[in-house]
């Protein structure tokens, strides 16, 4: 809770995109990578760069660049990443099944085990090879083992009784997609993913680019260099 | 481009919700909100929520709150949705499903009026009230209309050409779903769209968590306090 000041969330949100980055120069043989292909492929200044990687403690070598397997180890450890972490997804519809179809979720250790719906004509399906289940059969499907994440893809409507169920079931954090504020136990960590916060981004930059080209407008206006 | 040190980004992430709660409320007849409210709401400090809301030039009411339609209106502006918006996506699997059954968009102005996919199972088909059309035929479906911005839903492998299709239509700003960095000629604002970004901020928030746990269980065993 009130984590706001502490983290830095935009580094934060784009580890994973450095991440993915660098699993496919390393899949490619590549053996360093230097800050500035980092800027230019995350499309930021180098020196925001500098500063979201030097978060993870990794020492900078500025001649060679660093180790690309170095700075993935660094990475995964920053997140916490290293090990495997089980997961539960409640709610089998369209956007459920897109975060089970996501490739590098396996990469970062994160693996969907477990897939409830309520829905009769979702139930017993197979959705990139886990067989959806039903919700009510939760605690019994988990048998001892124990997922750590629970993904919520289910209707805003929905989400707060299966927060309720999965914080029984002793789930602790939960990843959820309905947009709706869940109310948990304390000690309990709800990540909220709200899709349009991507679009409100897009918008102040479409904002930003029109005002500029408003005030660029102006500035050719002013008769002073027409011919 | 380079907007990374002057956008606050989390604040603008964040405005949607706000924008969703205070939807909310109007539909239910409030008249007014105070930031305590929405500080409970967004699980997040008081301080924090009155810096959010003041990006919006909107001038506080102590007191009272702040009225709820009068912020609506300001956060709107603040956006640049104070019109309609024009899309089109690409990509009509499950993840473009999802983002056209998502209900909030309409409320942001925000329209997807054309779909496009190459697949022809996906051809033809109604997607929540729309059709999906064939991406070669992209130019004649517009018709004059022009769309302004574009949510690229596809593939990977895909999304460059898909993309390039995009800004030979004339459109200058893109919502990427797709785990590429797009190449666009200048001018054109892309918006990466990372799903493991709030993966990654779940992780750093369980991590912190964790390590919390772990002081004070060492703090626990001091042994001083132990009677």
């Amino acid at each position: 809770m009130h984590q706001e000041k502490i983290l830095n969330t935009p580094a934060i949100r784009r580890m994973p995109t450095y991440l993915h980055k660098l699993l496919k120069m390393q899949s490619e043989g590549k053996v360093s990578v230097s800050s500035t292909e980092l800027a230019e492929y995350m499309n930021i200044e180098l020196i925001v760069v500098r500063k979201d990687i030097s978060l993870t403690g990794i020492s900078g070598q500025r001649r060679v660049g660093y180790d690309v397997n170095e700075l993935i180890r660094y990475i995964k450890a920053y997140l916490g990443w290293e090990e495997k972490i089980s997961a539960v997804l409640v709610g089998a519809g369209s956007l459920g099944t897109a975060l089970l179809g996501y490739n590098d979720f396996e990469h970062y250790g994160f693996s969907i085990e477990w897939v409830f719906d309520s829905s009769p004509d979702k139930i017993g399906r197979d959705v990139y090879g886990r067989t959806v289940q039903d919700i009510n059969d939760m605690e019994s499907c988990f048998k001892g083992q124990h997922p750590e994440i629970a993904v919520i893809c289910v209707s805003n409507t929905a989400a707060q009784k299966v927060a309720d169920k999965l914080v029984a079931a002793g789930i602790r954090y939960i990843w959820n997609f309905a947009n709706v504020s869940l109310q948990v136990p304390r000690g309990v960590v709800v990540q909220r993913e709200v899709i349009a916060g991507g679009l409100a981004m897009l918008a102040v930059r479409r904002k930003f680019e029109k005002n500029m080209c408003c005030e660029q407008k102006d500035a050719d206006n002013t008769g002073e260099n027409i011919p």
